[in-house]
């Protein structure tokens, strides 16, 4: 019998925001991914890379100051380039753990893009905060360049659009490495966003949500479970109030009601909830789990989490 | 019946030295690519990365100049990042080519860690410059670190070993794509290099050769050829001398009496001819071919190239 497929969504906790933390907090993940794995799942793995495509940006902005005869990087380059570097940084550390179980399975990082729509409202207004804090002068030049800049009061920053994910590009052998039941990761920082024009895939000045592709893999996928490992043990209703209650399980049409009345935070809750609710009116034999990233033991015996199913 | 495997070897030309160079380059290789997939090749493609690597330890270094927050990021982590920017670079180039033809064969990048070992004798004395050009007191600030630096005309250049690749961390995935007829990336710039230290896989500072690793992934994938894209048509006898002489066919015996003679460059076409025989003595049916870039469809056709068996 074939593996369970679950597709697991890391957030910023899982990894860290340098080079080195990043290298002790993989070093955790690990375990709890391990953990899954001897649970006999198959694993498909993506991860949010705010911190790292920030890094980059932010890297690759200073060697064109300083060499000018290095051309400045685009978004979509240095989003893969964070895809290189978080992936390789779990794929060594959840092999490392495997090897140190006696566990031999193969894991492996595909990178992936992500077809998104040019006419997208997302890049009509585009909110999603990245890279450096500039000072005016750098803000005006990045706004001659027909880029979006938010005045904040640390300072200015370029903002680009997050648009919705329309189809993963490399889904043909994220799943042929799901159905041989590996471990894949895929779709790091929600994908690179390409978007077509005629048959090129032209890369976008974008960000997708990590929860959202989350979502579509599972979906496309037809994953048996959907995890989602943040910094909070449950979904609240109330959260950080007198009032706020945990939910141990949650139904779709209890979510939407619940999105309705305002309980989930727009940045931080809200996009895991809409992405729970897309996977699972497509695969409604599906269940979600959201918990903290140090709980996915006692979440897969089903002891802490929120789960959510139709 | 399966298609016929090749694994394919770009090297520098197939590429560029900055980013908007790198986008140009890698559309004509695309080209050539496609035409391979054209002729009913399964496709294994590895490629160089001395260029990526190098700017993206300068960005790295000038990042950690500048934020003393960031953390220096070590050569396995930079080689990450130059594995996910070379390979989506080529994924979406070759996919955006082949769309434009009509085929849908899918394209994918795997991040792949190459074993090597510590006691390799690379390690004792490093040769393979990396990074920018430092001033002295840079120099003596990698020295101190324990780094290995050399001295040229423009100034001082670190230098990492160059040891020889043991095993494919990620065989596995890249084998399951491959027998799936897929097109794969795989062992960008020769692969990350690791240690195995006891059950952890550790980021080594090293840099496997390109031509080494694409030996070694024809051998363990079986492939039925290796195919070499440099800068040359062939390979020649007396090459740049008066009597220069091409070789449109050349046994391994052979091979390895020219090699004696000295025939072969040592930085340059020395690694492809020991590749070849590396490959052919394990795969005794096997063929190599090393031609340039722009003659591909040419040396499908073996209308061109040096054809390299046993």
């Amino acid at each position: 019998m074939s593996k369970k497929k679950v597709v697991v969504a890391l957030g910023h906790d899982a990894l860290g925001s340098n080079t080195s933390a990043q290298l002790n907090a993989v070093k955790r993940t690990a375990k709890a991914l391990a953990d899954l794995v001897e649970a006999n799942y198959q694993l498909t793995i993506t991860h949010s890379n705010g911190h790292q495509v920030s890094m980059i940006h932010k890297a690759m902005t200073e060697l064109h100051r300083v060499y000018s005869d290095y051309t400045p990087a685009p978004m979509c380059v240095c989003s893969a380039m964070s895809q290189g570097y978080v992936g390789y940084d779990i794929q060594n550390s959840l092999k490392s753990e495997l090897l140190s179980r006696g566990i031999s399975v193969p894991v492996s990082t595909i990178l992936t893009q992500v077809t998104v729509d040019p006419y997208d409202e997302a890049f009509y207004a585009p909110q999603k905060a990245i890279g450096r804090y500039m000072p005016k002068e750098d803000a005006d030049i990045e706004i001659n360049k027909g880029n979006s800049v938010l005045e904040t009061p640390d300072g200015f920053r370029r903002v680009v659009a997050a648009p919705q994910p329309i189809d993963i590009v490399e889904i043909d052998a994220i799943r042929t490495l799901s159905n041989a039941d590996q471990v894949v990761i895929a779709c790091g920082g929600g994908g690179i966003p390409v978007i077509e024009q005629q048959h090129a895939l032209k890369g976008a000045s974008a960000v997708i949500e990590k929860d959202c592709i989350a979502g579509k893999l599972a979906t496309d996928l037809k994953a048996d479970e959907l995890l989602i490992l943040t910094s909070v043990d449950y979904v609240y209703l109330n959260f950080e109030k007198d009032n706020q209650e945990p939910l141990k399980t949650l139904t779709v049409a209890d979510a939407k009601h619940y999105i309705v009345e305002g309980h989930f935070g727009e940045t931080d809750m809200l996009p895991k909830i809409m992405a729970a609710i897309s996977y699972l009116e497509a695969v409604p034999n599906g269940k979600v789990i959201i918990t903290s990233l140090n709980k996915t033991a006692a979440a897969i015996d089903a002891k802490i989490g929120t789960i959510i199913t139709t």
